[in-house]
């Protein structure tokens, strides 16, 4: 019977280079980035473009109405007014979709739709409302029009070579429209960041597992985590559950690399696993083990390594904690893979401090919160409970340089979705 | 020639039931809801559950270790200090994953990995940092615990029967992992809507025509339209461009009528083929239009619509106008539709105004900003141009009952993602 557990780390060589959240997202910066891949506009929200998308032609590409009224010659509408109108003489109309068939000349106007095509001729179109038919064939025109005025011109959208969308934004919902209007049916972005997620530990069971057995736990990490890694424009591919055995989870990870542009592996909870799956990614090559331990709360287990050009993140072992330092660290490092120099925002509200929060100088502290009649209030319990982050509308970070807010205080709460 | 164009609408036809943007979203409330449909966990992101999931059992199940250490009857415990340890028996280790097979009694203790079983006759976990091995087989402790220290109670994270997700809730990425600690890997959720969108216009070309006829404007909005209707949960469909004539728009709606849970038509840009919409419309079938015209800039031709238990949206034909309305009116009719009761939060951010805005009483207007260096600094332009809504970061919004905002104002911008 083993009556001596294996707790090498608390003699010193867990944690041997622990760093800043900061400092982590600041100085590790892996060079790998997904290649481009060319894909239909329609499939394109939230992609992320290689290079700008300039404007093949102008747009709209024609001098275009801005109101239904009547195209002219400003200067045949000065010095008019309502109580001395000008008369002028309508010679045809503009169809929607269609080149004028008549030209604008002095006296004349020609009648236009909203979005009709400027007429040779005129430089204006004076809106219906200021006019009326005088008799017909003729109108009377109220009120005088500058020459531009009811126009766009035929490169006020954009000009030939105008950027329309940048690199490195993922791209919203009026993006597409802007690509659409230019006739952008397929857009090059950058593939899809896999990122490849282990799920270790003797005690990991699948999701579907219907009775474990007692000691047995189902592997809640992995899901959420492609959930995180689908929200930060990656793909997710299971790299399953391996046990405690650095052998095992070595021969995993080197499978891994191949295909993966990032792997993340949810550690054991225990210091002798954690330890496992340092000295497992040790082994993969250089430059290797970026740092181990980030001074973060709840979070501290860390790894960040990057080994033949692939990023690795090892998260500790309880759920809760791996959730909260994947997205502070994770997410973003998926985003960069995926080449997005451009990351949204996430939802922020400001509330007050609802109770005193502990931290410590030089520790990160984030603090799951719901937030009730605009105040932010703090859900303690412990990190191995995962009922925490599922009850807590968001979170506040307590900085590094602080060490502690006190209840009143007014901070921001990001928002989960 | 035609020298007589359709200006039907401005004798008094058009906006006959004005409303203000609160009045629809307060008012304009459709019963309409998508079915039940059962998915797998991991595709159930963002998907919004009909009803509360509840454990089906305790979670995590048995009572389990946060710490690495020795499990230890607490009175064991009572008294000890560095200068006066207490001395206890090691009389077995737990192995992560598995049942316990030694109990802990008076003066015993077992050792313990973090996540492990609590064996019988323990009641708390004393850390291995405040112990050492004193002779083999044997430890000191240096500190002593509550019963309960070290430990999650077998139902700590979830009693039989608690609530793990709330109904209506877009399900987050925690969301996901609770359920499949829980076993649960198939959700019960709302079908996403589906909402059939028609570009209406003589002047409208599909994106990809190559080379568009003077006067032809290739369809920016319906692309646009699906991105915003993906974001909020629902699935977009094509109805297609139909032309101004308000029997084929009749009988192109009539046609998606069964298989839509919401119709959006991006209306032609003249007065008259709003009419025409409306008209269309009209014919559908009761209750029919609810306003026809929103007191807000840019977005005044708006048409809400409900017929044959399907609600309508009747857009702007510009497609900048299309856009700003659909995000706060259509939007929110997508997530009502597909049971969505907690909307996710948008991401809103504290800027100074950098410029007046001038408004009216009791419109709305939405103003597109760019944010440079804490300021917001509006973009001013036609509302046909589409590139200032890509050139925005976000929006800002002044309310119905101001007459404008004065530079150096704070105020909420809305950030595109």
């Amino acid at each position: 019977m083993a009556t001596k557990p294996d707790f090498r780390g608390h003699a010193g060589r867990e944690f041997f280079t622990t760093r800043t959240v900061a400092e982590a997202l600041a100085g590790f910066r892996p060079e790998r980035r997904t290649p481009a891949e060319t894909i239909a506009l329609t499939e394109a929200l939230h992609r992320v473009p290689v290079a700008p998308v300039t404007a093949p032609h102008p747009l709209p590409g024609f001098p275009r109405s801005t109101v239904d009224g009547y195209a002219v010659r400003a200067a045949d509408t000065y010095g008019v007014s309502e109580g001395l109108p000008g008369y002028l003489e309508v010679t045809g109309a503009v169809r929607m979709g269609a080149e004028p068939d008549v030209m604008v000349g002095p006296g004349t106007v020609v009648s236009m739709p909203t979005g009709g095509v400027l007429p040779a001729g005129a430089d204006a179109v004076v809106m219906v409302e200021y006019t009326q038919e005088a008799v017909p064939g003729t109108i009377e025109v109220t009120r005088p029009v500058a020459p531009g005025e009811g126009v766009v011109r035929a490169d006020e959208d954009a000009a030939a070579g105008a950027e329309l969308v940048p690199a490195g934004r993922p791209l919203r919902a009026q993006d597409l429209g802007m690509l659409a209007a230019a006739g952008i049916t397929q857009v090059s972005v950058h593939a899809r960041p896999r990122v490849t997620v282990f799920s270790t530990g003797d005690e990991v069971v699948p999701p579907e597992t219907g009775e474990p057995r007692p000691g047995q736990v189902r592997d809640a990490t992995a899901i959420a985590l492609a959930a995180l890694i689908t929200q930060a424009g990656g793909a997710a591919a299971p790299g399953g559950i391996v046990p405690d055995d650095q052998a095992a989870l070595e021969a995993g990870l080197r499978g891994a690399l191949p295909g993966s542009d990032m792997i993340v592996i949810s550690a054991g909870s225990s210091v002798g696993a954690r330890d496992e799956t340092a000295a497992a990614v040790a082994r993969l090559g250089p430059p290797g083990i970026w740092c181990h331990g980030l001074a973060i709360r709840p979070g501290k287990p860390t790894l960040l390594a990057e080994c033949a050009g692939v990023p690795l993140v090892g998260l500790p072992g309880n759920p809760r904690s791996a959730l909260v330092v994947f997205r502070l660290i994770g997410m973003p490092l998926v985003r960069r893979a995926g080449g997005c120099t451009s990351p949204p925002a996430e939802p922020l509200v400001r509330a007050r401090l609802a109770r005193d929060l502990a931290s410590a100088t030089g520790r990160l502290d984030v603090v799951q919160v719901r937030l009730e009649d605009g105040r932010a209030v703090p859900l303690f319990g412990l990190s191995a409970l995962l009922s925490i982050l599922t009850a807590a509308d968001g979170y506040v970070v307590v900085p590094e340089e602080a060490t502690g807010l006190d209840a009143g205080t007014d901070v921001d709460v990001t928002l989960y979705r």
